[in-house]
């Protein structure tokens, strides 16, 4: 039954998901910035056979952000770091085509990947918060023309990482030949955003190029993601809203040419387990004592362009706050306002469910539970077409992982869902996936080749 | 005598400095993207006390680049690699000031100076080559402009790197405060070249702030590292040279308010080491047989915009080329042409030995020799004024290395210029550098931020 095998990804942010997360006695306070705590969680998932850890980002801060985005590793820098430590796991790492230069992140990835023995992935956003452009010298583009950029960006990042053949680098000591000029290819790419010649001063990776990971989840996001990417991250709801985009996603792959087996999808949630139903609800409310309801409402501004909650009656039904979400976290507010409306929430249960489980509302409700129960559920969102892992943003990265691989993974190995060993050596061996081929590698794109310098004036 | 330890650092450029130093017995052919090579050096020069490990750089690449520049790993990647595997050694990394951005690299030196307990430096340069800007979707700036955008560079991340204080975070489980926020600077700085709201996402570094090296010998490069650098990094020439060097870098500094002792100054070397006289001639001729002519004539043509040397007779003295290299390596170009024109040399002459010892042609000929002679020759360096340590560039950086260590060290160590064990454990303990207060740590600055918001109208 190794085709029905679970894959998981785990959050590696700080103490935990839950915004107050360093307050809990099972992480050290300080974990956003704890080099050993990294290490040591990133281990603890890869002796469990885990597939990858995520990392986080964000490119500006105020007085109010969450204390774990105000004191955090920079993704390369801890990626890299990780790489050296572990031997297994699969490394992904958030990087954005707004504020950054596809020359060095192409560069930096494929040295990750390198570094690692070919486990390393990029996780594509465009940036939501507005405040980024001022850490950086620039305007901050709306939602369209972000999405613009980072599909133009995703072409000549791909593109650098296909600048030498595979066996372009010849190393022959005896005759002094280094390379094979014939094998090394400039992009002399000409686009509305990037101009950039090439080629890239790196060779092809293990996996051929870093895997790329998408969790845009507008349109535009699963456009760009069918296009491009190898995983999608999305907030995952409930089962059905889950199916819907699963097809979406897989339908789309198909509509660019290519196999919806290639693409795999990760609901986010953050699942709070208990040995028994009591044991979760004893642990949920333990994560609720972490915060105070100014720090709930707080979070909950993040998602609303830190809108300010404290002018509403807490105990009365969530406000109806339009499209105020909408240049942002645009699918996590819709679905924050969703839930809230369907259940009758007031504001102050808004609140303090999603500080405690952050921004996975709708996954976190299923998946809080006995681990019999989460691992039933996890099973039948992938039978039934809703999901091909989770990515797991444990509220608190302590004991929620501990929980998770002491509880969980038994069961679904004995059902035949997990193993304790990751299945090859690379990101791509884990998941299935093949080696990614250059586009030069085929006699057809490479006659397409022979044209560019021609098409453009050269 | 411990004040005149002699600082090392190595520079790890795979297989080494010779651009053909992949051909060498004593290292793999494909060093420049080997992580398990880079790490058994590190820890070789690490195991030896040497100071640092110095990762250069470059943004452009074409078909006749030196083999170890077409195919390397980006610097940050590989220093944070390097930070998880070694203890001691200090890690210097280049990134350029003309096409990075400020609140990025600030993030990524910060993180690796807490991932390796404080060791991280950064390398400040302009990058000379013209192609850069072609792949980085803009026009490359001139000399001069290009050490204006530094100059103001560097102020914006070294304000980020003070964001906060030493003391801003609390994490006081019980109270649940995480952070002080009258500890948290925002810059707002907004100059001819950058505007950065601040504040960084992450904590000052355990130096307070990583190192800064600059290696551009300009009167602009001189200007700027006066006014920023730790280290200066540059290509030494003669001893008369470098005592000029020496002491206008000092009173620049001193003109600057600063103590001219906490700037510290490393010619670059090449040193080819044999245990007599003879055996040194030896290794010389081996490496220079690592080359071919043709090899030889491309390489110089990189410190002269790519110029062709084909073109000249190889036997008759070396041409007049002007100020062919002034916008790009403008002092290592006017280096090579003076030795050139001081020893008479043909153009051959100066193609060969320019490749088999790199830029390093004035010193490379004084550290050419019996160990004991190179160890005398260094201990000179120091007492006369003209060094505070050396930027070894091994031609091969497998026996050239091992030679240095093997032969060299032990002179040195018994003369009392070196010890086995470096001191303290961070970079700057190791030169003796205080640790990097805040701006903010003093009143009267701190007096000063509070006018920012007043003056910039806020």
């Amino acid at each position: 039954m190794s085709s029905k095998r679970i894959h998981f990804g785990v959050m590696l942010q700080g103490a935990g998901v839950n915004m107050n997360a360093w307050r809990h006695p099972s992480v050290p306070p300080n974990a956003s910035i704890n080099f050993d705590f990294y290490v040591e969680r990133a281990r603890k998932a890869e002796a469990a056979g885990l597939d990858f850890v995520f990392i986080a980002d964000g490119l500006y801060i105020h007085e109010k952000s969450f204390p774990h985005f105000l004191n955090r590793f920079e993704p390369v820098a801890i990626l890299s770091a990780l790489a050296a430590m572990t031997s297994r796991i699969g490394l992904v790492g958030t990087m954005s085509t707004s504020y950054s230069d596809p020359y060095t992140l192409a560069r930096q990835f494929g040295s990750i990947d390198m570094i690692s023995g070919g486990r390393a992935a990029w996780n594509a956003v465009t940036s939501p918060l507005e405040g980024s452009g001022r850490n950086y010298s620039r305007a901050h583009p709306d939602h369209a023309l972000r999405y613009k950029i980072a599909d133009e960006y995703l072409e000549v990042v791909t593109k650098l990482w296909d600048s030498w053949d595979d066996d372009a680098f010849i190393r022959d000591v005896k005759s002094g030949r280094f390379m094979d000029p014939s094998k090394m290819h400039r992009l002399d790419h000409h686009g509305p955003f990037f101009d950039v010649e090439g080629p890239l001063n790196i060779a092809r990776s293990p996996q051929g190029q870093p895997l790329i990971f998408q969790a845009g989840a507008s349109d535009a996001g699963i456009e760009l993601a069918a296009k491009y990417a190898d995983c999608v991250f999305t907030n995952g709801g409930t089962l059905e809203k889950a199916q819907t985009f699963y097809r979406k996603v897989k339908d789309a792959a198909r509509a660019h040419g290519r196999n919806p087996d290639h693409i795999k999808i990760f609901p986010g949630t953050g699942p709070v387990i208990g040995a028994t139903e009591e044991a979760a609800q004893e642990r949920l409310r333990e994560y609720g004592k972490l915060l105070t309801i100014e720090d709930a409402l707080n979070y909950l501004s993040h998602f609303f362009q830190q809108h300010d909650f404290s002018v509403y009656p807490l105990d009365e039904p969530f406000p109806d706050l339009g499209d105020l979400g909408k240049d942002g976290f645009r699918s996590t507010s819709e679905e924050i306002s969703r839930i809230a409306r369907e259940r009758g929430l007031t504001l102050r249960e808004v609140a303090v469910e999603t500080a405690t489980l952050r921004a996975h509302i709708g996954t976190s409700e299923t998946f809080t539970g006995s681990a019999e129960r989460i691992a039933g559920e996890m099973i039948r969102w992938i039978d039934e077409g809703a999901a091909d892992g989770f990515m797991l943003g444990f509220p608190v990265l302590g004991c929620g992982l501990d929980d998770f691989v002491d509880l969980v993974l038994p069961i679904l190995a004995e059902r035949g869902y997990h193993d304790m060993q990751t299945q090859g050596t690379t990101l791509r061996d884990h998941f299935g996936l093949p080696y990614r081929e250059s586009v030069y590698a085929h006699p057809a794109d490479a006659a397409a080749e022979e044209q560019v310098p021609a098409m453009a004036g050269r």
